[in-house]
């Protein structure tokens, strides 16, 4: 249970980090959409490990095969299963791991959840379940694009206490990928870069702040009530790995404005549309769109599995020392940048067709798909 | 859409602020919990308008009736609808915001939606919505004592910038209702109502945090993936009217600290239970609960509707100028506390009978309710 | 739990035969639909009880009230809640019954899951829960008619061995209207009539056959595998209490035929729409409609609440006879029409409005409600 | 959309008949079950075609492999996934339908709804989809079998008017399997063989009725209102590819008898339980079982795909001539039968599980897994 996600743009992910491998069924993807292994290649290779000196040494080219619900380089409206096989299995290194757990991660919750666990890595709470998140965020950033020219960015604003200056409201794809770190101010990347080394070779870990921006989102997206857009995009980022924080907008620095402060005023542009001047709602007033920019953070913590030793239990609750081999990433942040875009992209798109399901059907004409 | 939460202990709610009522069905309670009337009336009144001199004057005894689903004192197992008659009908006072936008609320979202509103107040996105959430908060939380002891604590850690000294694994209900503002900290309590008082005469408004304690946790509950126990309290919580931020154990200062620093170390305990020395987790690892203490915060922005001059449009994109009249909370903190309290608990509670749903299967025998 | 239906037009009810009250809340309805309580009401009068010689004497006006989600005559998009209360409790009838288990009815099986039961009456298993069904289908059919002109119809069509005539592509509410059976064969409906008054003399009780069209249904309704239009209608009415069986189109008699006897050949009509010359696919090929009349049939079976003396025991197990007082139907039929018909009116808006969110985004620009 | 199928043992299926292969992925398995893909293989194999000579000689082996959810041969709680690949793609047979209808197909109403479909076969509206089904029903048998002891048993009750004689109390799998037409009664058995070659060399095809029986069902499972026992098989046997009609218990013919003759009489009997003498009502009742034999009848019509001509129109509504070549089974009904069985096992595990997380958690104490 819990590995779906959405209702009508309905995305399943299955798999473990060693076994068959991993992927993801996107169930409600509209028809007639073109797509290519080679667009959601792009994606997953902004996700996977190995891609750079900061990132875990794990070689996966993590390659993706569409399974299935697509013909002649379309979407046929039917289930779209995207297969990903792991390849570089040295389960050797998880051998100590089997029966000790690992401060702060997953393996003391799973066994006491299910009386079970793939101790060959992280089994199915690894980041390689974020796999399928990508590839279905690729194709929800698409249909985005095509219907409303929806564009969503995201990049590292902080790692520990080293924070860039960035304009989300201008910030490119371009201006992100341009560093092995993904934080737009080039300056700070390279502190963040040697940081992030740094850390690395002490065994240590560090983590940060991802923000992430949607432009051009249509009016009207996110269902008031338990559905609201920002309550969607909170559990969408609070269930990536290591995530421990989430704001919208003005997020808890708003809390220390007045109402008279933080209120966004608004006016009309001159194409005669409602706009604010300001922008704390961060794009979302009552749970629904409002046409300005959406902008999220989201705080990660320092990756739970390092090198250093530490002090813990092994499975008969016996203390013992972990030193973990494997290969880990010292910070998670520059692999994340892709996993919030993805479930940014992902969140929006759902809305985008519950929206048209509920208030689309008044139009003259109920006509056919296309 | 967007009006139902949970699965296995499905909670939907209805209702404007102005109209018949407001109110919640909650389907899948478990049969034969005793539950009355009086038990839900204690969290409604914690939460009602008029309760004291910093919130708004509206004066809504907000009195429940159990429609259905409870027979002889105790559930049946069949959908427990509860209704609350919307009592206090000013309307007058909205008159003036018919037409007029007021910024960083929700009125331009529903036209650009909908293209119809109830004008009348808040209508669906007032926070008498909440009604619906507290009423079903009451039974989660009934549910949630009996089957584990599970204690629910929720306070105001911060208004603006003062900030009670509170810890949550000693914190009582009763130390927080001795205020009106329900901060732990009496000391800091006294300063907030002052602030909060200051702050209203001036027509204006003001934010802060909440902090809420789940104790007593079973190990085990959370859905890895996408319904991890931290996203969906997320989620949860991010659906209240004005929150702006959630965080779960250290948040976002703990991406200040490195892994070996953040990582809370496991030992057995004297009753042979695993354990952690630190609470950084906030009680889940991996979307799952680790039997520590489940600690949240969530960032409330200051009240969008204030009595102070603003600049706004009209429907028509006309500009003009708002004060709004009606009745407003100066700080929506106060009576946040038992919605965050609630949406706790309907996460918790709907975890609890999810896990035993998967995980209660291969006992010896499947016996019969009760 | 099971107490919600469908999935953009979600429909969740609630209530016991005996306590405050029954009624629905409706989630998703499109905003803007001019909706009254006359207008629901026009289709509880079909279902309640005491409408004629041939039903039960219970006197209940079954009046509702919309306590919510409709303002100034429309609909707002936010969930409708439509409340009907208990009136005419004589629950002393039903005191011989608070623990003989009546054949064929739900006592024991409520008994048997949950450990308890409302047992003045039906509980939850009165068929005063479909109350809340026949209101929702009431607004359902009223969408689905403004949209694309569909007609729902459903009558009689055998009552134990007496079998009408009727052509569903014909028939009309007003044939259906015109005698108390609800069989718009007039010839067959006097007889029909006498044999239910007759078997309900002896205290005995009859089943028979519902037969349910839906014409001017667009094309490319209803979701491939598990979520076929024909899938979900007989879900919904296999929901109704007392159903047997469900066919659609040939149904069971179909089966006696060969492939190129059954095959609905295709032809092009005078406009240039793709039809089919015979409707043997009763208007759904391979899960989706293909403009054809939807046709199904519902075999309910006599009612289980009988004067008759029967054998049975009590909840302790123990032999017994039982011969029910209360006030029961001899036979559900002509109160079940607007139950089948509400039952296919909430298939089909679902499954309007989940198609018009797969398959409407890619027009050329996603526009406001209205 | 509508890929998936389930609450708590969530089934999603997806794949195409031609392209990279059909699948499923299962979540909420619970954790600890041995399962095997050779387990799943034997009722593959009892669906594959070319299983004998009166199946389609289409040579697929359906070779399944597990890609995730099974660690050291043993269920891990996360989600199952199951693939099996396209093997003997032969799609130049389809060539000839790429443009032209199939009469009682579903190649118009796909190209209705999503103006796209993969002519190379079925497509999604193959009878392959129905291999996921197959192989999440091995699981959820599994299941079902060792918490309550619960088998399932399907066979051909008819063909064309060929009915055979058998007792669904005593009916064994070892004589389903001992004729390819999965008839139990020998002697009609090799009638309805006979029937089927023959029609089948005429070009021809027929149809029939499928009936399955669940013995051992503990009481309480299903949902009252609208997630019936009733409700759910009933949707899904008619999810199924061909069928046309449904029943439960006595179904249609129960609607020939008066209530006296139809009610089943309580007893109890020596081990103290309450029984019905009778089993009318199919081993539901008010939607819940009563430990009773669950049976259930499935009306498949005779196979579409046919080698007779037959008149139809193409894509462009011109009138043309069809005689199907491909690879078609004269009579679907013998591989209908592990469908069916499939279909109610996971209706029965579902509810098992959704039963278990509502009334299982008064229990003394709620404990881990296991």
């Amino acid at each position: 249970m819990g590995n779906t996600f959405g209702h009508l743009f309905r995305v399943t992910t299955f798999g473990e980090s060693h076994g068959g491998g991993v992927g993801v069924v996107i169930d409600g993807c509209p028809p007639q959409l073109e797509i290519s292994e080679a667009e959601i290649q792009v994606e997953l290779d902004r996700r996977r490990p190995g891609q750079s000196k900061i990132t875990t040494p794990r070689k996966e080219l993590d390659t993706c095969e569409i399974v299935s619900g697509v013909f002649e380089g379309k979407t046929l409206g039917t289930p779209i299963s995207i297969l990903v096989r792991n390849k570089d299995v040295r389960s050797q290194d998880y051998n100590e791991m089997t029966d000790t757990y690992r401060p702060s991660h997953a393996d003391a919750t799973y066994d006491a959840k299910y009386g079970i666990r793939n101790w060959q890595g992280g089994g199915r709470s690894s980041a390689r379940e974020t796999i399928g998140r990508v590839a279905a965020g690729a194709i929800a950033k698409k249909i985005l694009h095509q219907v409303a020219g929806v564009e969503i960015v995201g990049y590292v604003k902080r790692i520990k206490d080293l924070e860039g200056i960035i304009d989300p409201n201008q910030v490119t794809l371009d201006q992100v990928e341009s560093n092995i770190v993904r934080c737009p101010d080039s300056e700070c990347a390279d502190r963040m870069i040697e940081l992030i080394e740094r850390i690395g070779r002490e065994g240590d870990s560090t983590g940060g702040v991802v923000e992430c921006v949607a432009r051009q989102v249509p009016k009207g997206l996110g269902m008031p009530v338990f559905d609201k857009l920002e309550a969607d995009l909170a559990k969408g980022v609070m269930s990536l790995p290591a995530s421990k924080g989430f704001e919208i907008g003005s997020g808890f620095a708003g809390t220390l404005m007045t109402g008279s402060e933080h209120n966004d005023e608004f006016y009309t542009d001159e194409q005669g549309e409602i706009r604010t001047r300001t922008n704390r709602s961060g794009g979302i007033q009552g749970g629904i769109s409002n046409g300005e920019n959406i902008i999220i953070r989201v705080a990660f913590k320092p990756t739970a599995t390092i090198r250093k030793e530490q002090r813990t239990v092994n499975s008969l609750g016996e203390e013992t020392i972990l030193a973990a081999k494997g290969r880990h990433d010292p910070c998670v942040l520059p692999r994340a940048v892709p996993m919030v875009e993805a479930m940014m992209a992902l969140v929006l798109c759902d809305h985008l067709l519950r929206h048209q399901g509920q208030t689309g059907t008044f139009r003259p004409k109920l006509g056919q798909a296309g």
